[in-house]
């Protein structure tokens, strides 16, 4: 793509509460319509994109299907669970004709209901269903850009199975998707201990250290497992290892909670099992925050330079900048390389923006580093005449010369350069 | 993937308003939650993402940039254009805490300031944004399954202009967009003139002709043109080749209009022009309806046996259906020869369906009709023991028998058979 038909105009001066989420207004990803509500702009909706795309794979490979849900879920299915009463977040709405209307915070009340279209007998279990939606919470204080917003995007995955045994086999089975999801976005994830509400004495947390986070964990730095204080227990030294726990401010990036029979009772689950029973399903439910993730890579991947990706979720892989030298000729030279490395790329899918802006080259170079382009292709005079060039990596920062040749050679093959 | 991984049961008897939605409703493609709002169930959340798919590439093809916006719009900005009283499908949500919300039907309020982040002067004009997001509208009387409800999936393009000239341009380049995802659906849209507004004479909307339809069109039944019987105008003859037009029920699948200035001076867009003056920004909006299309092809291309999907949208490409005979060795030979074939379409990236259910060859028959799988792959004792396939296409009905490497070698350049 040509820099100038993303027509985005990055910002110098903004104030807003944390670093990441100043780099995300300033690189023009979001954009703030009201307290606690965002639009996600060309560059951070494509981001938003890849995370969805890494989360749908892991879902994918543990047997995960995916569905879309209403956000509108009639009052009566809420009644039925007692939530609609005691869930204080629920943001309420009425039609001018008929019902009152919950706006989805989650989805328990609503899949469970659905999983009666394809669970009748121990036959149909384990089930596994998983959609990514935007869910609406009325928060009292919407907080940190994406951290806490009354509207954002999230997976939630539910499992359906015949007991309680193969409820924890898939427990710990999503928790190594997780995992697995958490390092694809290059986040060091803690998992926690958390309260698990009236049907389970716990919960599990994945937990991201960060000044800006909303929750204070305390946690082995060796084992990479803790509990969130909230449980207000008193463990000082990791169950594993002996190292002492250390206490620091976290944002939570998923959660995974064992439901057991609490919904398929309330809202009648059934199948027959072995023994040709009727019992209840037992079921699991698993979230993770798809713009919180966003939220969190921008607050500790970033540098003080700007925006800071894994190559798999950068809006572009590369930046090409030529360096124009005022002299026709030349630059007629320097114009034709470049865009014969544009085209290379782009025959090859690679995801390249050309910067054909006419600013200096020090606004390409802060541009391309605030918006957190994965490599900068320099196109110069000196470079080209000796057949190379000039790549900086945003995440290592090095600058190398490559020859074209086995430039073209590594991308045809790989994305990753260094 | 396997059938029986798939779960899904399909449902003999339903009484749904219309051929299209019984046959959704059987083939487990979707769910009523409750009145005009409903779940899409796996089979029909990957044909809806085939229909995104389609959409998005011929958004990107004429320069729109896909972001997402909110859905809970600040209720000052419904009141700057005086539709927070006017709208009357318009949802209101209160928060608890602060402000009355609207529920975007529609995203003209929204992006109309977010544009306010691109556009300075006329060198950042014409300018494309789009999005595919859920839309909530409290409709009077929701029906026909997918065709009128109160939460739907719709593609809205919004763009930008320096003048009305650029203005009408654009527009003709959606006209031929939009034509080009219609029939890449199969479905043959008639371009209707329809009620404007107040803000110009004219829209026109994209209807397709069923008797489930809840517009009334005139339209020439050669060039495809015609009006939307709400105008109440008086003309009989085509005004291009002056055939005599005729009357029919239709669905509208798209529409788009010229808001010029309308919503730039209510919320203020403006841009310096060539000549240095401050001017209100031209702008031009333009939807499809997502959930709508899956609506209107299982109306207008169902058969009696049930859904028929353009190879592009189908859930699945393949399905494959042993027909074991009961006899050890002779059945053992046929799963091997149906997994064979399962794999090497899995390999080639082909969508495809391997039926390992233990029910009558006759139900597997009748599933994949109903599903709408292009194409059937049975393997028999017969067939194998000669190196074929029998192979039935679910649009044209027909069937033929294919040489085992014949149909790899297809395979391998191209999904379309026959």
């Amino acid at each position: 793509m040509k820099f100038q038909d993303l027509k985005i105009k990055t910002k110098k001066q903004v104030s807003e509460e944390t670093k990441g989420l100043s780099f995300l207004v300033k690189a023009n990803y979001i954009e703030r319509l009201t307290s606690g509500v965002y639009n996600y702009l060309p560059l951070g909706y494509r981001v938003i994109k890849k995370i969805e795309k890494v989360v749908k794979e892991e879902m994918d490979r543990i047997g995960g299907q995916e569905i879309l849900m209403a956000a509108l879920h009639p009052k009566s299915l809420w009644e039925k669970t007692g939530r609609w009463e005691s869930f204080d977040a629920l943001f309420k709405v009425q039609s001018k004709y008929d019902q009152w209307y919950a706006l989805g915070p989650t989805h328990e009340e609503v899949v469970t209901p659905l999983a009666k279209n394809f669970i009748f007998s121990y036959k149909d279990l384990p089930f596994y269903l998983y959609q990514i939606q935007t869910k609406f919470r009325d928060e009292p204080r919407p907080k940190g850009g994406l951290l806490r917003t009354k509207e954002f995007i999230m997976k939630d995955l539910y499992s359906f199975h015949a007991d309680e045994k193969d409820l924890d086999k898939y427990y710990e089975k999503v928790k190594k998707a997780y995992f697995r999801i958490f390092k694809r976005c290059r986040l060091k994830a803690i998992l926690v201990e958390a309260p698990g509400g009236t049907f389970s004495p716990y919960s599990h947390e994945f937990q991201v250290l960060t000044k800006n986070g909303e929750d204070e964990i305390r946690y082995c730095s060796k084992c990479l497992i803790g509990y969130n204080e909230e449980l207000k227990k008193d463990i000082k030294k990791c169950p594993v290892c002996q190292k002492e726990l250390l206490k620091e401010k976290a944002a939570e990036v998923g959660n995974i909670f064992k439901l057991k029979e609490k919904y398929s009772k309330a809202l009648d689950l059934k199948f027959i099992d072995k023994n040709n029973k009727t019992r209840y399903v037992m079921m699991g439910c698993y979230g993770i925050g798809i713009s919180r993730i966003l939220a969190v890579i921008s607050e500790v991947l970033s540098d003080e330079k700007g925006l800071v990706f894994p190559l798999e979720l950068a809006p572009f892989k590369f930046v090409i900048v030529p360096l124009f030298t005022g002299q026709k000729k030349i630059d007629s030279l320097i114009k034709k390389k470049g865009e014969e490395i544009y085209e290379f790329l782009l025959e090859n899918k690679k995801e390249v923006l050309f910067d054909d802006r006419e600013v200096s080259a020090g606004e390409k170079f802060f541009d391309s580093d605030l918006l957190g382009i994965s490599y900068r292709i320099v196109i110069s005079e000196k470079n080209i005449k000796k057949n190379f060039l000039e790549i900086k990596g945003r995440q290592s920062g090095k600058i190398k010369l490559i020859k074209i040749n086995a430039f073209k050679n590594i991308l045809t093959k790989n994305d990753f350069l260094f």
